[in-house]
This record gives structure tokens, C-alpha cells and sequence, in this order.
């Protein structure tokens, strides 16, 4: 679990509800029709702009990387092909066979080489393995961004209708206040989602995309050395680049 | 019919009616003037950005993108050139007339290779075809994004007219408040034209754009090793980097 | 004349004008000392932003591209330039001492080639022409873009200077709604001028600069095969890419 | 002397003050501690920024490159070149000793030729020199840009506290007009600041970086081929490119 | 220390302050549940952006870097490397061991020489070394920038549920006004942290960073010139372009 992203989002919402309460009680601030303007909206303008297929799998996609730590260590790759490689040269290519990674697209990798694929096949495979993992992390960041531009449009839209109604009867002047704070309701709740849900969110997901950007690079550059029956001692050599400055400092020591 | 599109627009726009029907009638929504200087502006500063012509062909080209559904699925243009390149095999390039492609371009080409052309023509031919398809659709696209910007200035234009009337004439103090209901509606409409429809159209326009370009690009390859004579299985390998992973999976066993 | 521009220019302020007279006459519109702080400030800011006799050609020169239709069809250039072709062929460059071209760089051109200059020269005479006429426009562009970002900024400073004299001197209550309205008035016409005026006319020109590239690229290799002595027919051929698709059919026809 | 900046920065300010004027007196418009939290909050973020000695040097550059004339005309620049070609070539490189330039960066590469150091040292310093020059400009804009950026948001920050004093003590109903008004007035100044003063001289200052670096250009070309005893005509021919159309037309006339 | 910084954010909050105890005591513009939700929310989407560990390192090191003077001055580093030359043609790369430098990388590289390591690890680890410094730098101004447009949101967030606590209940007239002060009171702090630290801090980092490149690469050059045994006088002559104008004149003169 990334406990950034929970304690973030947890924290986000609880300060704002704990403000609340602060000052009132909670149900002022709970308004069906509001809820129905901003979330409905929303999502019909994202049905527009994606299809429908992708804004499930990317909703479903993003939940899971934003929520969820990233099983690509590069410390626990760059080890992990250390000890393929010094397999590999004892006992071939078959050795990666009984291989277990934690990784998708290493465990793919590894098994192109124990069925006996040529450099050609493994890195294209990969290549598009990889472009399409990208690919698909970028539509789901690019759909979190849209909603944090959506939500704000349909919140002043809803603002928009309540003031028209508000201004259109205002026979009783006992009723502007509440009613002019409904109509903010729909703003509330469209900056609430943009600014402590959507765009923070799109944010995580870029830079997870840019670390696996890395760990894809590495892995692919492992597994073809691995492929070319490379010396353990020299692949951790040329893997010790991806590593963070300690870590680096770790390993080298482990391969000097 | 793409039907995220559709359900998209009818969704959003059911929304708003419902948020408005819940507090009044849907009568204090609707005013000629308002509706005039939004659709009118929008429409006269479009005019000026585009030349005449290419404001009705882009509108008619962005509906027909935006609600239909792409003829052009991967999976069918790559089994469609495996069946030609096959047929080619057989029968010779002559074969290529019979064949009926759901996909002006393909059927240009195949077209092309028929009548015997040389692949400098072919190339060039359809890389004129698929420029020419490619920047018709971003001109739409643009034409919607400043539509997107367009229409809340408008808005903000008819708001600000009818505030200036309001305020010069304060005398009846019953008037002011549904004076300036009347004045935010051109806010309203051009809020609602540029986030619920122009805006998100504009988007759906960009990513099918993007999908075609990919897909103008297999058409083209295709073409050109089926131009060649190459052999369907040979030819099955180098299309099926266009398919996503899973019909990528299938087609391989096929053509391995 | 570019009947998109006028109609477009009329078009809206004609919209703006009937909404206004739908609800109040003109005379509360018009307002001297703001007419003064929008023009005025806006006009000082383009003078410090560009030189004094930037600015006025600049100001002729995007009035008379906005307005005029291009005389730089593209049917008509590639035409011409078969008919330049042919008759070279059969006279020699001399010939084209006396065609009278539409376009003045086509002109200039041909001029060039009637003289005798070599290859180099006229290359180097018409790629310095045009990358001036490019930068011209660019700086007109530039001018229009600047103008629609003072325009709104003046009207915010008039509406601040307004509010700021009303809210000083409020003994008198009924004076407050029309003062309010008289600060209004210049954040009226400072969107008036942005947005139905100068960004429109900036995205034309836009507009108008990329077809003259196109056009300009057409002129030079034109120019270039004439010099030449390119046959007619070759000519048209390599040509045909620039033109639309319809007019490319047809021209094909002729060619081939 | 730069006229359009002068005029452009006294006709803005006169122009806000004439409509100033025309609704009440000056006096209401000038609030000590509002000016302090506008200007005193510009500088500090300003300092914050750019080091304290950038800050003065940027200042006092900016100044004299937007309000005077640059020295630089390209057709001086040319036939300065032209005269020096001509004296070097009567009287070898030592003829350049009593040369005087109007332009610092044409005077050391002048000196440099007439010291006899080789074409590597004078590329290599005057690079460094017009790289310094370039940077420096691009400096003094930036800082510009920062103004125009801060000196709103200090204006936004001093409204906000006047509007959170005005509306914690309400209870003289005369006072709130005027209450109001002054925490408008940070609002108007840092507006003013912006749009009138800081952003139109960063543009100004984009404008002559573009142009210096042309000329900058030209110099170079012009001193590493006198210092290589180029023929005067041949050189008049190199740097025509540099002048604008009519210019270029001229010269070309003398050279030819 | 970096005197800029600190006086700059001292000056800017003391402005503020003056601004406010002219018009009012300080104790209004205190409210902890309004600093709840502007310093709480802006912590919590900060920690969903970034990784936990990463926002405390962030934020240690750019407190460091905006407010500590620079080790890296040119001038110093310059003469260093000419001293570390002059050594290693007496004494051989051995006598780097006892040199002292004030600059980590410096330090670093002088030792991979005196520990005898080749050239190409040389640049390798100090590549990458640079790499990870320049990296962590721009991860910190990306910390800040998002906490530039945190702050705000959630300054407008607060002030949102403050105007609807205060609207759903205007039982007493009297409560309006300090009501809503409180509720502006959100949108001060997220304007004053966004424009007055955030931002400013974070285009301080930028500017240093660019700094840094610059001397990295310095340090970078020096340490593989003095790895190949450089003459003290030529390598004065490489490092000069990386010192501003007046010391590059004087360093000139030692070297020549």
C-alpha cells in the first residue's frame, strides 16, 4: 500500500470535514441534487472525451497504482538479475525457467529467454509490452486531469442555476442566505474533487509513470544482457546507474 | 454510433434540466436575447477565425467523427491485409479489384495497387490522402477548442450588458433581482455550450485523431508490403505491432 | 474581400448591439472617459510593447490581409506556373518578361529568372522576400494578441478606478447603481475589444500566415523548376501535392 | 532615446490619471500603507527571487535598454563593416586602431584584430561577450516578467486585508464605502503596476534581446571577415541578409 | 547565508504585518481552524503528489539551498583547479589527496583521481553523481510549485465552507460581517503562502539549479583535465568561459 496517497487523501477529507464541523453541523452541506450536478456531469463529460471501456479500466487502473506501492524496486530488480545472470552461466538460459519475479514485465522477459527467443523477438516484445504499460498509465493520468478541469466547470455551472433560481424568486427575503448557500454547494464540491482528489491523483500517477519509465528501462536492459549471457560482476556494474546515490554506493561494494 | 459520445451529451444535458427542474420551471431558463448574443457572437467570431466554407465542412466532419464510431478497428485492417496479401499470392495484384474494405483509404490503396501503379505513386498517393484526412480533422478539432473559448466570453460579454442596464435603472427595486437572473443566464449558456459540448467534443476529436493517425500508418504499411508481394504470414508479424496485447496475442498464434 | 472577416466583424457587433437596444437605448453605453482609459491605455501599452512605426504598419498591414482575400490561390499559382513553364520552353526565360502575375513574389520571381540571375540568386532574393513577408505578418499577429490582452487589463483598471470613486462618496444612494454602471462600462469594452475584435483577428491572421507558407514554398519551387527549364507536365506534377484534393484530382487529369 | 517607450509609459499613466480626475480628486487614490504593501511586497519577493546585486544591475539595465535607442542599426553596423574591410585591406589590420564604433561589442572585435590575435581568440570572445550580453537582457526580462507577476498578487493580499478589517468591525454603515474603496486601491495599484509599467518593458526588452541577437550575429560575421582580409564588395554581399527589404535594396546598389 | 532570501521573506511578511496593525489589532487575522485547512490541506495533497519520504527531504534541502549562499562560486572553483594542476605536474595525481575543497563533488572527484581510477569512471560516477543532485533540486521546486497551487485551493476551499456556514444561517444581522472576514481569512493565508514563500522559494531553487549546472559541468571539465596531467596555464584558459566578465579578465591576466 502507498501510504502516502492514503494518508493523503484520508487527511485531505478529514481536515476539511473536521472545518466543518467546526463551525456547523455536517448536513448543510449534503445536497442531492448538488452531488447529482457535479459528480453526474462530470462523468458524462468524461464518457465524451474517452471511451467507455477506457474510463472503467483506467478508473480501476488508476486506484490500483495510485493506492497500491510499486512492486518495481530498482534495488530488488538490479539484485534479481544479478542472480539470474550468475544462474544463466551456470546452467543456460533454461535456468530463468524456475525464476519467480515480482515484477509483470521481468517475469515475461525471463521467460522469452528460457524458451530460447532470439535478442530481436525479446526486445520487441518487451518494447511493446512496455510503450503499452506507458501507454496506459499516461490515458489514466490524462483522465484524472480532465476530471479536475470538469468538476470546477460543472460546480460553477450548478452555482449558475442556483443563483438564476435564487435571483428569479426572491419574494421572501428570509430564503436568499440558505438559498444562495446551496447554490455554492456546487462549487464547494467541485473544487473539493479537482484540488484534493483528481489532480493530486494525476499528479502521483505521472511521476509513478516516470519511475517505471526507469525500472521498464532497466529491466529491458537486464534481461538482454542476461539474453547475451553477460558476467554477473559487469551487469551489476552497468545496472548500478539506475540505482539512488546509497544504494548504488551498497551494491557497488557487493560487485567491486 | 459511438456511443460514449451520445450517452455522454444526452447524460449531461439530462442533468443539468433535471438540477433545474428540482428548484423551478425550466420557463426562467430559457430568453431569447441571452440565447442570441451567445449562439450569435460564438458564431460571428468563428466566421472571422475560419473562412466560411471550412466552418460548415468542419462541423459536419466533427459531428460525423464524434458520434460514429470509427470505422477503422485495428484488429479488422490487419486480417484484411492478411486475406489480400494471401489473395495477392494467388492471383497477382489484378486480385486486389474484387475486394470490398470498410475503410476509404485501404480501398484507395488496394485501389491503386490494382490498377497497377508503381509504390513511389502508391506512397505518395496515400500519404497525401492520409495528410490531407489528418489535418481536416485537426482544423475541426481547433474549431471546437475555440468555440470552448469563445462562448464564455460571450457570456461574460451578455452578463456584463445586461448588469450595466440593470444598474442604471435601480428604480423599481422588485426588478432587480430577476434582471440580474436574466443577465448570469448568458453566463450560464456559455459556460454550459463551451464545458458540456464544445470542449469535451474537441477532446473526443483529438484522441480519434490520434487513433487514426496510428491506424493510416498500418494502412499504409500494409498496402505497401502487400504492393510488395510479401508473404501474408511475414506480413501478419510486422502488422501486429498495431494491435493492443490481447488481439496482438491471437493474432500470433495465427501467424506463427 | 474576405467575406468571413467582415461579416463575422459586423455580424457580432451587431448581435451586441440589438442586445443592448433589446434592453435599454444605446446612450447608457457610450461613455467617454471610459472609451478614453480602454483605447487610451491600450494604445500606450502597444507603443511601449512595439516602435512607433511598428505598430502602424503593422496595424495597415493585418486590416488588409484580415479583410482582402489572399490572391495566392493555390489552383491559380500552380496554373500559372505550368503556362510560365510552357512558354520557357518554347521562348526561353526571356519569355516571362512579360506575365503578369497576381502575386508579387511570384512576380519578383519570374522577374529574377527574365533577367538572367542565376539559380543561387533568385533562390536566396525570394527566401529573404518571404521570410520577411513570414515575419511581417508574425509581428501583426503578435500585435493583435497584445492588443487582446491590454484591452481586458485597461477595462479592469477603468472598472477599479470607478468603483473606487463610488465607494468614496456614497451619500447619496441612488447614485450608486449608474456610477457602478459607468465602472462596468470599460470592463465591457476591453472584452468587447479582445474578444470580438483583436483575438479573432490575431487567430486569421494565424491562419492566413500558415496558407501563405505553403503558398510561398509552392512559389519558390516553382520558380526554381521554370529556372529550370522544367517540362510543363513534370512540373505539374510535382506541383499537384499543394493543391487541395478536388483541384488535385482535376489538375491531375490535365497533367497526365 | 526609445520615443514609443516614453510616450507609451506617459500617455498610460496620464490617461489613467485624466480618468481619474474627470470623477473625483487625486487624493483618494494615493493610500501610504496600500502603496507599502504593493511596492514593499514586490521588492521582497523580487529579492527572494534574483540576488540582491542582479536586482540593481537588472533595474538600471532595464531601464537604459527600454527607454533609449539601441546603437545598433544593422545598415550602420554594414557599412561600418564595409569601411573597415576597405581600410584593412589598404592598410592591413593595424588600420583598425583608430576606428571608433558606436557599439561596444563591433569596438573590442575591432581591437581584437588590430592586436593581431588569431580568428579562434576573437570567435571565442566575442561569443562569450554576446553570450553575457544576451543572458544579462534575458535576466533583466525575467525579473520584469517576476514584477508583473507579484505586484497583482500583493495587490490581491492588501485587498484581502482590508477586506477582512472592513468586515470585522461593521458597525458604523458609514464607514464601509470608504473602507472599501481603500482596500481596492492595493488591487488598482498592483494591476497599474503590471499591465501598464512592468510586463509591456519585459516585452519590450524580449523584443530588443531578439533584435540584439541578429546584430550581435551580424558583427561577428562582420569582424571574422575583415579580420580574414575579405574583399569589401563580397562582404557588402555577406551581410545584405541582415537588412530589412528598402535597406537591403540601397546597399546592395553601393556593392554591386 | 543567502542574504536575498532571508531579507526578503522577513521584509515580506513584516510588510504584511505593518499593513495590518495599521488598520486593525493582529488577533483577527488569527483563526486556527482557517490555518487548519489551508496548512493541513496543502500538507495532505502534498503528501498524495510525493512520496512521504521524499516531501521531508524536499523540503530540509529547500530550506537549504534558498537559504544558504552557494559554495560553488566560480571564481573559487577556477583558481582551486589551477592549484590541483599545478600540484599533479609536480607531484603526480597522488598529491589531490590533500587537497581540501569546499564543494562536495569537487572533493569527490579530486579523490577518484588520487585513488588512481581511469578517466571513464571518472566522468561516469561524477555524471552521475550531478545527475542526482540537479534531480533531488528539481524535485524540490516541483514540491514548492505544487504547494504554490495547493495553497490557494485550498484557501478558496475554506473560504467556500465559510461563506456557507455563514449563508445557511444569517439569523443575526450583526454576525455577517465578522463571519465572512473569517471566511476570507482562508483565501489570505493560501494567497500569502503561494505568493509570498512558495513560489518565490521555488523560482530561487530554479535559479540555482541552473547555477549548479553550470558549475558541475566547471568541475566536471577541471577534474578530467587534471586526470590527463593539463598544463596549470592551459587549463585557465579552458575554465574561463565559465567566469563572468570582470574576473574573466583578471584570471586572464594570471594565465597569460
Amino acid at each position: 500500500m502507498d501510504l502516502g496517497t492514503i494518508i493523503g487523501v484520508i487527511a485531505g477529507l478529514v481536515i476539511v470535514c473536521v472545518a466543518i464541523l467546526l463551525g456547523s453541523d455536517f448536513g448543510i452541506f449534503v445536497n442531492i441534487p448538488s452531488l447529482l450536478i457535479v459528480f453526474g456531469g462530470t462523468f458524462a463529460v468524461t464518457l465524451i472525451k474517452f471511451n467507455l471501456k477506457d474510463v472503467l479500466g483506467c478508473f480501476k487502473l488508476a486506484i490500483g497504482i495510485a493506492f497500491k506501492n510499486s512492486k518495481s524496486d530498482p534495488e530488488y530488480l538490479v539484485n534479481t538479475a544479478i542472480e539470474m545472470a550468475t544462474a544463466v552461466r551456470k546452467n543456460g538460459l533454461r535456468a530463468l525457467e524456475n525464476f519467480k519475479v515480482e515484477n509483470d514485465t521481468f517475469q515475461r522477459g525471463a521467460g522469452l529467454c528460457a524458451d530460447g527467443h532470439g535478442a530481436d523477438v525479446i526486445r520487441e516484445t518487451l518494447t511493446k509490452e512496455v510503450n503499452l504499460t506507458i501507454l496506459r498509465q499516461e490515458k489514466a493520468e490524462k483522465m484524472f486531469r480532465g476530471i479536475g478541469e470538469s468538476a470546477p466547470a460543472f460546480g460553477m455551472l450548478g452555482t449558475l442555476v442556483g443563483l438564476v433560481q435564487m435571483l428569479s424568486n426572491m419574494s421572501d427575503v428570509n430564503t436568499i442566505g440558505p438559498a444562495m448557500a446551496v447554490a455554492l454547494l456546487t462549487t464547494f464540491y467541485g473544487a473539493l474533487i479537482a484540488n484534493a482528489v483528481a489532480l493530486p491523483i494525476a499528479d502521483k500517477l505521472a511521476e509513478k509513470t516516470e519511475n517505471d519509465q526507469v525500472n521498464l528501462d532497466l529491466i529491458m536492459n537486464a534481461v538482454l544482457q542476461i539474453h547475451a549471457n553477460q558476467n554477473p560482476m559487469v551487469l551489476a556494474e552497468i545496472l548500478q546507474i539506475y540505482l539512488p546515490a546509497a544504494g548504488g554506493g551498497k551494491s557497488k561494494k557487493k560487485a567491486v
